[in-house]
């Protein structure tokens, strides 16, 4: 194989303009382009609506009042905000002239919020009233404060032109190890982000939509639909605090939905509901941030909602890949259930690898981040030559669909040999008592590290730890079996619906065993 | 209104990865994702496939072949050929390595070709066998010799990684001034192009395609459709020579195509046909490149061919907008067909402005050209604020649908090709028996506008408009020769002593042909 490297610098330059990729050309785009089109919002008193003109001469005036203010380019504005009418303002005027929205997740205890703020230093901080005393900073109230703040705004205030590597987001991990870390997305990899959750085979935002992001503003930016919904000249659904699954479908039903995102665990609570309103005109339902699996796959097909998995990370901006099967594919029954259960292809520009050595998952692209915010000296999360760890262990198959087999850091070494969690886990969760199981390594003087399950028992059941070895014994490696097993009512879970490992460590490492008694 | 210029600087960077835009992520992911999906190339022994594998080898080879015969980053690789899969490789191959694909249209005389080469300065000129006669340069004919120069090159040669400002493509226009001019596009907007002419609402890509370009790649980089093809694994039809309308249903037909593209001539001949095959399978035809009218697109309405315009320029990378009606559109009958003959809404990124002067539309974007090639000083084809003049006079609706009303200059647009009236003008007056020449456009149902002459002699000369047009047969491209050659006794002046070219289209209108009597 012969490679070349290039040179560093344009030796024959192209003719084109020097225009940079800001988001500020969405906001003025849409208000010219598509100025009757609606924006809702539910508030309490029911759904609010706005025309995209209303909005942007809206934001136009928040942008003026925010440099009136003494916001500059470069400087934070932090929000603590449901997805509302309000946020998606905040969303669009505070990159616009050049400053960075920092939300902070709702769900977030006083000392994790306080440590954000310390960390990101806003200018000013935007928050709900009821998230107020939970901030250890000034804050302008969203509701009367806000709406005096923006009155004497000027309608016609020009966004200015900066340079397209300027952060636009900086937006904050949950954090399931450690601290949270800062990833500052530039308005180019923002702007190419939208671009590409767009094409037909990803998210494919048209005019004809009417978009519901659950997903909230402060969970990787909602995923960037708000952008890619007012670039295509979508109707937008802000859904406001109703993500409760009865409001949720009600939402859905009275917009007619097109499209529709959220984490797995709301649509769980979807699947949940005794009875569902018409959802046919949804054309796709987004579930992301962690892995799905078949069951709940299944049950959506029943429900006749037509549910695909979304696959990012803060890290990217947040879209990596969809779990669709391929137009191509003649892939039938479980096969066909395999690759929807797949992390999918990436989209086009993010390049994806598998580390030759523990089979990593690595990440390169315009829309990765290459270090976190503040970050002093390297990180192990990236890679000499540049790449990303995802942290997560995966396949490539001949099709290009990514599956994640596990996690790098979730692989527990027991006398020199792998034993993958996920895998673990699924073994146990095949027993029928058992409703969910989470596996974590413990250290063990003899063995390096023992996996130790937490197992959740479906209502009524009855299971010995034993019982569940004796389950186990045919069907996985003899040295997998766990030693610790330790019953109890739910999976500790992060704000964001994952699963919160270091819970879990604690919980299992509480008491070394014990029996779930009827 | 207030606005407010930003920093030239980054004040707060982003953390994400500064990865380039290049096209050669397109190739190498087509290769990895799509692998078992298929080209194919029409050729006089009929159509021959290949897989996104087997031609991705091919193009590392070619690109290997390329390097080790000397070429270099940022040198021009020349291309004298119809859309064929040996096309298809260089148009991938050439840009992967850094160098600069300079297509040349196949249907320019030996003067014109002569002038762009020495313009362009190619390292290596790739043609057809059957062009070679017309090139003063050392060509690698495509068939045995160019077999013969990729095949020892190596088929995992990696791709160099370059600044994306970089020129990826070289592509001549008429331009406003008689001689072709030179127009770089870069690997970023050229990227760019792919992703927004991608996008659902505009050509709206995907795997499920199957695309077949008529529009040639000398044409304005065949309009970036095998990019954009190749990124969303669609199979792709490289139609050859065959662009006969009896030819193109054959094609169509036969592939099952989903998406057409080509000038509104070729689809006039299409639309002349006596019998059409099963042409169901096509969901979008563009006609781009000269404007379209009421019968052209009612006549396809009838025939249930779904042809959309196209509106770009060769300065624009080249799309600009397509005339779609938009879907909340709630225009009938004759309100719906004057948008769908409209130039439509600009695709994202792409700014438009109506000059309040003279209302020019300009434009301005990361994909429209900021100069020409090799242009020293100014140029009036741009403004002192940095936006494009195109020439056209247009009106933006509430809708931002972009209507062209006149055009600002009188250039001649045939069969989606320019010719400069000014040129023309004054290749008829090197006649010896010729004192004075006009040239104006006329109206025509199948190229759109045909240039009319009207001639002064000299006195006592005598001339023929046969005997002219042999005179012009040598010196100009075929299609400037005009059909309408009318003879007077002097060129209709305005008080103010400029051609008056309204007078004079009465003139050569009054008569189809006249013939100078001796």
């Amino acid at each position: 194989m012969t490679s070349w490297t290039g040179p560093g610098d344009v030796v024959f330059p192209g003719t084109m303009m020097d225009e940079p990729l800001l988001l500020k050309s969405i906001v003025e785009r849409a208000g010219l382009m598509f100025g009757d089109q609606r924006v809702v919002g539910y508030t309490g008193e029911g759904p609010v609506e706005r025309t995209y003109a209303e909005l942007v001469t809206r934001v136009r005036k928040l942008a003026s009042a925010l440099v009136r203010s003494g916001v500059q380019v470069g400087d934070r504005v932090a929000t603590v905000a449901w997805n509302t009418l309000e946020h998606l303002e905040l969303f669009l005027a505070v990159p616009s002239i050049g400053a960075v929205l920092t939300p902070l997740n709702v769900r977030l205890h006083t000392d994790e919020l306080t440590y954000i703020l310390e960390h990101a230093q806003p200018k000013l901080v935007f928050a709900e009233e009821s998230f107020t005393d939970r901030i250890s900073a000034d804050v302008i109230v969203l509701g009367e404060a806000y709406e005096k703040f923006l009155a004497d705004g000027d309608p016609r205030f020009e966004f200015p032109r900066i340079p397209e590597e300027s952060a636009c987001t900086l937006c904050y991990t949950g954090g399931t190890t450690g601290l949270p870390k800062g990833v500052a997305y530039t308005h180019r990899s923002t702007v190419l982000h939208t671009l590409l959750e767009s094409l037909p085979d990803y998210y494919a935002f048209s005019e004809s939509d009417v978009t519901v992001p659950f997903v909230p503003i402060f969970h990787a930016n909602a995923w960037g639909i708000p952008y890619a919904s007012l670039m295509a000249g979508a109707r937008l659904v802000m859904p406001g605090p109703f993500t409760a699954p009865q409001d949720m479908v009600r939402i859905l039903a009275e917009q007619r939905a097109t499209y529709s995102a959220g984490v797995p665990t709301i649509w769980h609570g979807v699947a949940q509901l005794p009875e569902l309103p018409d959802l046919s005109s949804l054309r796709m339902v987004v579930a992301g941030g962690s892995p799905l699996s078949e069951r709940f796959l299944t049950r959506f097909d029943e429900l006749g909602v037509p549910v695909v998995q979304g696959f990012g990370m803060t890290e990217a901006n947040p879209l990596v890949s969809i779990g669709s099967v391929p137009v191509r594919s003649t892939a039938t029954g479980g096969d066909r259930m395999r690759i929807r259960l797949s992390q999918g292809r990436p989209v086009p520009f993010v390049e994806v690898r598998i580390d030759a050595e523990d089979g990593e998952l690595q990440l390169r692209g315009a829309t990765v981040t290459a270090r976190y915010h503040g970050q002093t000296g390297g990180s192990d999360k990236f890679t000499a030559d540049g790449w990303m760890r995802t942290g997560d262990v995966a396949e490539i198959s001949a099709e290009g669909v990514v599956r994640i087999i596990d996690r790098t850091k979730d692989m527990i070494k027991s006398g020199g040999e792998w034993i993958p969690s996920v895998e673990l886990e699924d073994a146990i969760a095949g027993h029928p008592a058992v409703a969910e199981a989470a596996v974590v390594a413990v250290d063990d003087d003899r063995w390096g590290e023992r996996p130790a399950a937490f197992v959740v028992l479906r209502p009524g059941a009855d299971l010995s730890a034993d019982a569940l070895r004796e389950h186990l014994a045919p069907r996985v490696a003899k040295w997998w079996i766990p030693d610790v097993v330790r019953f109890g009512d739910g999976i500790p879970r992060t704000s964001l619906g994952k699963l919160d490992k270091k819970a879990v460590r604690l919980l299992v490492t509480a008491a070394t065993e014990e029996r779930k008694q009827p």
